[in-house]
């Protein structure tokens, strides 16, 4: 039984992100293709990644902003389950053998490993133009324009592209920021301003919102840095170590472990007084925004 | 200087080539990030493909059914633009190692051969979200529709699966005619049915177009075949003999040469005569259509 209902504003994080994880993956369980249908092998792909207990992030951040607006119902789970169609797309090509070369991913073998590298290859691209196709039939042409700005060259795969020319060379603080800013928060704020979209929010809304998602995407892939380095791949179910193994610049690698927590400690305190500083409307306001990204903070994986 | 006028009726199909490509390619100029704009090498890695001299037929059959449905001006070119952004993508990946390994395409290196294959897999993304990024601009939802639709697991990328998973393998017609149908004849189908939709046909006319683009699309894939067989490496611009190499079963592999032409050349005589009963508005009806058509069939590359 999954229920529909807002948790209370005292939600924990984790409250949260089981409410909004348990409608995306019933939204996602109707609208992937069924593996029954050809061509079977590439649905079966798809699904391996979009079905390996992701904590459904992104989806989270949308559903949580368009309840912040006052949006209500099922219209966001279009955006919400396309969030994470991209995201999949993302670590899937992100994997490949010509990319980062991983082998696990949330703690499975990656998609490449179990179906070979075209079928990746493909896998991530049906992914992609499904999310298109399913945010395109809201009739929302804002929300799909924030999707194709949050993944182009001016946001997650200009982050790659920079990321991948940068292995292996000595690199400074102001080019992992535009990775990080890039790869990781532009995809975070897209899901805020999607969500804000969604609901119909004023342009200053939406233009907050995407500023929290910048600052606290960038503190998302801070903490990540730092996991990397500090957990076994037992707890993060990917390989860890990997930045250090593929000759990555990290924020640890430049200014230490301590620095950097400290840092993404401010960015995250920063982004949520800015936070409730908007005329939020929604019965939630900005509550569960701020719980989720304490919880980016605190998180083990 | 771009003309803007229309060809007349009498035009050769190379004029009417000419006249869309001449469009087509000043818009693509515009609308393609710059190499000096950041990641330069992933801009310039997408124009590579992109201006590596395509004959547009994409793009001109899209303008061609706009302007037979009674279409006028430029606001086709969005829609245009984006099908030859998503088939330039499709070539990219399709030509990968871990896909087709081609060396050349167009008459020169393919993409991963001069950028890599990490920067191939990511011009290629970049292509396909800026061409959703374009079409839904428009505010043409069923245009958008139509372009996922068209590249989907019951599209393109689903052709190219069965394709992929055909190598080698002792394969039957129909499954040929699957690969075909929805690796090549998807997206050309898909072309006619966006220049209807942008010149707001009536249903009818976008469904009779759409059956015409499914016949010359799959004549102009068995003529290919064909030509792989017969021409030259130099005349082709890609690789000849590609598909016996790669254990490709084609329609020349299963039913010779000779009754293959003659199967491309049935389907494109059935088309236009079906082409000829749709109730056409548009100043050139469906005259470049039909053009375009039997050059399909007498094109050497």
């Amino acid at each position: 039984m999954i229920s529909t209902q807002t948790p209370k504003h005292s939600a924990s994080a984790e409250d949260y992100l089981r409410y909004t994880s348990e409608r995306v993956n019933a939204a996602l369980e109707k609208l992937l293709p069924a593996e029954s249908d050809p061509p079977g092998e590439l649905h079966k792909a798809e699904r391996y990644s979009m079905f390996a207990g992701g904590k459904r992030l992104r989806p989270a951040l949308c559903i949580g902003a368009f309840e912040a607006c006052g949006g209500a119902g099922d219209s966001v789970l279009s955006a919400a389950c396309a969030l994470e169609m991209v995201h999949t797309f993302s670590l899937i090509h992100d994997d490949l053998p010509c990319m980062d070369d991983d082998d696990l991913r949330r703690g499975r073998p990656t998609n490449h490993k179990v179906f070979g590298e075209a079928m990746a290859v493909l896998a991530g691209d049906a992914l992609l133009v499904q999310a298109f196709e399913l945010v395109a039939a809201t009739g929302n042409a804002s929300c799909v324009q924030t999707l194709a700005q949050s993944l182009g060259s001016q946001g997650m795969l200009g982050g790659q592209v920079v990321d991948i020319l940068s292995e292996g060379k000595a690199v400074d603080l102001a080019t992992v920021d535009y990775i990080h800013r890039h790869k990781t928060a532009a995809l975070i704020a897209g899901s805020l301003v999607m969500g804000a979209q969604m609901a119909n929010a004023p342009e200053n809304v939406v233009d907050g919102l995407r500023e929290f998602g910048y600052k606290i995407g960038l503190g998302f892939q801070i903490v990540d840095d730092c996991l990397d380095l500090e957990q076994t791949t037992e707890v993060l179910g990917k390989d860890a170590g990997s930045d250090l193994e593929n000759g990555k610049a990290t924020y640890p690698s430049l200014i230490g472990l301590e620095a950097s927590k400290r840092r993404a400690h401010e960015l995250i305190e920063t982004a949520i007084t800015d936070l409730h500083a908007l005329p939020l409307q929604g019965a939630v306001q900005g509550t569960v925004l701020e719980t989720v990204a304490r919880y980016i903070f605190t998180r083990v994986h």
